[in-house]
């Protein structure tokens, strides 16, 4: 038994075994998370590919796919054919001895490849079995595969991004991938809550067009009540200006001034009280039904600071105001620097591998790092022999090509 | 005791008591999530006005700000002024009996109004206390309060967002807001278990910029790797041509070809064979290098067509689209009816009040809708009678101004 002292060194969800048969970026991500709060995370892998991501290059560090990196520490990586009888044998032993099965490949091909969520149960009731699509478990789509920007395109997020009166740009993030990788660890943790009390497992769906829709709930929310729908507005907010990304003489900085004192306030500190006169520029009604003139007019102006002058004028005018960086910038910020969030990872191929950890600490401490991301099939092995194993096992499956070592692996390339 | 049927008919978090010290966005809705999965969520708000997102209207639903509205639902509302001797003496009851605590107050105004974490320990060891800040917990910006739109300027996502040679743009969901409630909820679960083992409460801090950093960590990654900063690309995606919103007769369609072979379903599909002979547009590599000329010339020839008509060529040819759908055409789409969530929930005030439910079932069953946003301080006097007060001490509270119910409220606005 792990003492309190102990866990609490650790995590809750030691001991917890998680199996990720997860490509690209949500299931993975999802999974890794998990890994950081301490399960045993065993990502199963294809046979002499793996993972999508490993392929994701550029960008690379140090020849290792960065797309890889980000989702994958935290984790064992297992190469196993689970479409050979033998193979599948093999996966029956691990999910048997699982509590979360994490899956997102294409819609039914793992219940096609004999997995479906009622053998799953036979095999294990007491297995959390999650399941993450594009498009959502019922409906005419669900059976299309679909990825993150697509979807953005699919569920009004597009249609909000980019600059007024300019063509749609996508949100550069993977916020539905990501998204999705969030709410399944709720999910996660929910269902296992729910076992403690009934002793049994639940069928958790997710998808990215759900991940969407909520965080389209506001914007949804609008046009249900009868509103248009939202139009893009660069970086700017309707109904309030100014608002948003102003140019200077080196960059952008982005500020906002939500009521007339603040936007007073603002014409000072920039030498620019004039405005304040002008036709049009008087209220903050006058302003957003001016919006593009008011922008442009205040855009000259502050275009005469460099950003650095410009920022320190808001903060002594107490302007509500962000530089906007670029990432090599927030790579060397210091407040980015003071907060530990981004962290050395020890890897046997990249000397100076950095990641970024949660964004939470618990009694001031971030989640542990113990595993780099895993090559393609190091753990396979080690996970064969806990499940019983034996040498001779294992040499017959590499044997027959059902599962697959970085050994067995760097044999066939040079063969 | 619950029976186990009767639990997994609700949620786990059934009888978990969750305090939310919230205002805004990102408190809001984590609390939300805790409710929609069965918590009891006493959402604590100030004297007279409460919630700052009651007044952020438009846009509004029968009068109530959907802002408000959409991060609100499944929790009860409590007016006390805890700044007064007898209104601290209701919160430290609350505290008392509660499981979570969940504040996002600017940086230590929580702390001085006589709620320190120390403080907080003392009055219940076993409560999981959840602070959520912008810059986070330490460094030279830790006292800065903060936004959104400000930090997604301040952590290099705004950057990165819009038009190639256009001015950045700001990503129109909430990613950091809505974001951190999804952590802290990920943080609560852990903290839950943590506390089933060592029969005590962790302190959880979480942040924005934390959250606007996990976000960001492949590009992040990427820049420590050596690699140059992100450049916005519009719609676009570093390294693959064709990839985004390209333009119809009517709207746009996005659309991918990440390999030869569909480039050349593509132009068959728009009747374009011939542009794959002209100088620079025979490989991915040249058209990466030819992004603008390209894009040119295909957007000339996809706007030929309508989105319907496109679309359907698209999916003829089996190449990865969608149409950039607006938010009214979201809510009417069949797909999205088809998911089934977003639900009714009925509220006094807005017959026709829908809500987009959490974007995970659970055995096919998403989480139960059982309150509406609520008035402010609809619930005072019924959470009070809980905690022991009887109907004297309400009332001599209520005369004394340090709670508040809409009864009172609305006396008042008449007086």
């Amino acid at each position: 038994m792990t003492s309190p002292a102990e866990l609490l060194g650790q995590s809750s969800l030691s001991g917890v075994r998680v199996l990720e048969v997860g490509t690209s970026v949500a299931a993975p991500f999802g999974a890794q998370i998990l890994g950081d709060l301490g399960a045993d995370v065993v990502k199963i892998e294809r046979l002499d590919v793996g993972d999508d991501t490993r392929k994701w290059t550029p960008p690379a560090w140090d020849g290792v796919s960065i797309p890889f990196l980000h989702v994958n520490r935290n984790k064992r990586s297992v190469v196993v054919d689970y479409k050979t009888d033998a193979g599948r044998a093999v996966m029956e032993e691990l999910i048997a001895g699982a509590d979360v099965l994490i899956q997102n490949l294409r819609p039914g091909a793992f219940a096609r490849a004999g997995f479906s969520a009622e053998r799953l149960r036979e095999l294990n009731p007491r297995l959390v079995y999650v399941e993450m699509t594009g498009f959502g478990r019922t409906g005419p789509r669900a059976a299309q595969p679909a990825y993150d920007p697509l979807l953005q395109a699919y569920s009004g997020i597009v249609s909000m991004t980019g600059e007024d009166g300019g063509t749609p740009a996508r949100v550069p993030v993977s916020v539905l991938d990501m998204g999705t990788g969030l709410w399944l660890v709720i999910a996660v943790y929910e269902a296992l809550r729910r076992r403690d009390v009934t002793g049994v497992g639940t069928h958790v769906e997710t998808s990215l067009l759900q991940t969407a829709l909520m965080w389209m709930s506001g914007a949804l929310m609008g046009v249900a009540a009868g509103h248009a729908a939202p139009r893009r507005l660069g970086s700017g907010f309707p109904g309030v200006v100014p608002y948003g990304a102003y140019p200077t003489s080196d960059g952008h900085v982005f500020l906002s001034a939500g009521n007339q004192a603040t936007w007073l306030r603002l014409l000072e500190a920039i030498d620019s009280q004039d405005l304040d006169s002008r036709e049009g520029f008087g209220s903050n009604p006058d302003r957003a039904a001016n919006r593009e003139t008011v922008n442009a007019a205040l855009g000259e102006r502050t275009s005469r600071f460099s950003t650095a002058e410009l920022v320190a004028r808001l903060e002594a005018a107490h302007v509500p105001h962000s530089p906007v960086q670029t990432v090599d910038q927030v790579l060397a910020d210091e407040q980015v620097a003071a907060l530990g969030q981004i962290q050395p990872l020890p890897h046997a191929q990249i000397p100076d591998l950095r990641v970024v950890n949660m964004p939470v600490t618990f009694d001031g401490d971030y989640p542990q790092m113990r595993l780099a991301p895993p090559e393609l099939g190091e753990h396979t092995t080690e996970v064969l022999a806990e499940l019983g194993h034996d040498a001779a096992s294992i040499a017959s499956l590499l044997d027959a090509g059902v599962i697959q070592t970085p050994t067995a692996l760097e044999e066939e390339q040079t063969a």
